[in-house]
């Protein structure tokens, strides 16, 4: 998130103009075992030193981190990891590269923590506001695809939304029929994700995320009522120098969420993610647009059958207007496992 | 549908294959006025020498023209062409280059028919299998969308299946809220569209389609029981030299339907499309699979509010399984006057 001082990453000084691009790339992995180990396998258990040697491929830190029984949770140079006993979760803005990790962490997951298998895979972003900026394999979403595509057989690429203005990229396994597996019983737990990606936000809001307006990260999430929006997480978060603002949350029951902010006027961007179970996001949609007052923003929510969360897609589907947002796309989609609803709203011009 | 006797197109004779592309790029406008013409403006006042010199920036050639009080429609050298008095459905093949008679078409429209303003506009295709054959601007999804948003300031693109399997691309205007304008009068009509597009057929099937099986188009519509899909069809059919179907009918009220058939096993491809009203399009959908039997088929229909048509979405919705058929994508999405929704069908394997 960090404007000037993430490590690693390459700003774009190249035509003498600062740029940082907030836009992450998102990988989520589910693992499993055709074994019987099921029972010890455990993510958690790759080594510290291991994890620092994939966010080096992945050109990015750990700066930070929080844990539980069900949960770790690190604070990156540039975004966020959570990892739980078998979902791996990396988030990653700048110009990093999260899909270069992949194959190295596929055999680390096999080598320290016994998973043999992967369940499912998620992979997604928003467009880039300069793609040009990125680097192999993100400089296209095709490039992504062919990677991809390279180590899942199954795997389907698709875009929401507006391919010539706003969209959002996603990849999953979705296998033909003739490859379908019966469902696992592992996948069968409730599981569900709403993530609100923010753009052209409210300079005022934007400017207490600068060492300036505010000391340190804890002034900023009280300042700018983070700590409000979802009750009942340990939040650890990260003021970056000169400006610039991540965290994390979690409960103890292993749910998370993360916030990311690139404050500058140019080129803000917030990110709100979280996978706590509810049986409408209404009410955390609506806090995280009062907190941040973006220009624009997409809403994506996944959820599997068994999440309470499944019917909020049917209250989006009949949202065209939330306050003074007005809903320019909605689309939805059924995978395997889960149903995905994606919206794209702007600002009515006041 | 010519595979090999087709007009102007440049059939895939560099690698020493014979190739045909029969999936069609798909263009439909409306048109209306901004000024009191709206009762005389009539898109079939454009000179049937127009209508020929538009079709040669098409690359093909009217065959056969059949005409009531509500539509006219021609079959073409490489697909159909529907003409309503504020309508204009362009459906062509091969390598035809259909956006590329847009200006033109808009100068017509105004100077011949008296429509001042496009209402809507409907651009869509399957993914070619072999889009290296193709001509600017249809290499490329992102060329055909850069021409179209040269034209039109609200027009947005839409990829709706996998992007590296099979998928369909979209172009229609959304505007923004900003420049969102009431809904007019005249789109408040009832209209709805169902495209089925196929690939994989049925060898057995598809050899009626030559004329080594069949003399004549008129027996081909019977063996096939193309005659039997939809009631009350005046059909205009063409049978193509050596092989290659196309076939337009039409009802006394102006409803339309289209087939078109690329034979060969090697790039076999059926389209079917009507925009007959139906509160379910189940029996017709059902009745088009028995006659083709393809191994893979996408489903789209287009539905506005005023369509008794517009459950039907929910009904595919639901629909995870068609016969022998698993649906392996559904996407649902709103635009301004319509919604649409998207499937996408394998058959299991035998």
């Amino acid at each position: 998130m960090a404007a000037t001082e993430n490590i690693g990453s390459i700003d774009s000084m190249s035509d003498g103009v600062q740029f940082f691009e907030g836009a992450e790339k998102l990988l989520e992995i589910w693992f499993t075992t055709a074994n019987s180990n099921h029972k010890t396998a455990d993510l958690r258990k790759i080594p510290r030193s291991k994890l620092e040697s994939l966010m080096k491929i992945v050109r990015c830190e750990i700066m930070s981190f929080v844990k539980n029984d069900q949960i770790d949770a690190y604070v990156l140079s540039e975004s966020s990891m959570f990892i739980s006993k078998r979902r791996f979760i990396l988030k990653t803005c700048g110009t990093t590269t999260p899909l270069l990790c992949l194959e190295p962490l596929l055999l680390m997951a096999e080598q320290y923590a016994g998973f043999t298998e992967v369940e499912d895979i998620f992979y997604s972003r928003k467009n880039f506001k300069r793609p040009d900026l990125q680097v192999m394999p993100h400089q296209h979403f095709d490039q992504e695809v062919a990677l991809l595509d390279s180590l899942f057989p199954d795997g389907a690429g698709y875009c929401l939304g507006a391919v010539n203005r706003d969209c959002w990229y996603f990849y999953t396994l979705n296998p033909m029929p003739q490859t379908r597996l019966p469902a696992r019983s592992p996948s069968e737990e409730a599981d569900q994700t709403l993530e609100i990606l923010m753009t052209d936000l409210d300079p005022e809001i934007m400017s207490i995320f600068t060492k300036e307006e505010c000391l340190n990260a804890t002034e900023a999430t009280k300042r700018a009522g983070i700590d409000k929006i979802v009750a009942n997480m340990v939040i650890d978060d990260f003021l970056f120098e000169p400006c610039g603002y991540s965290m994390n949350g979690v409960t103890k029951n292993g749910c998370y969420m993360t916030i990311h902010i690139t404050p500058e006027p140019d080129f803000s961007y917030v990110s709100f993610e979280t996978n706590i179970p509810s049986s409408s996001y209404k009410e955390i949609i609506n806090k995280v647009l009062d907190t941040f007052n973006p220009g624009k923003f997409t809403i994506t929510v996944f959820a599997n059958q068994q999440s309470p969360t499944k019917d909020t897609s049917r209250e989006l589907l009949l949202l065209n207007q939330i306050g003074k947002w007005q809903r320019r796309d909605v689309q939805m989609c059924n995978f395997k496992n889960y149903d995905l609803i994606y919206a794209f709203f702007c600002r009515f011009p006041s």
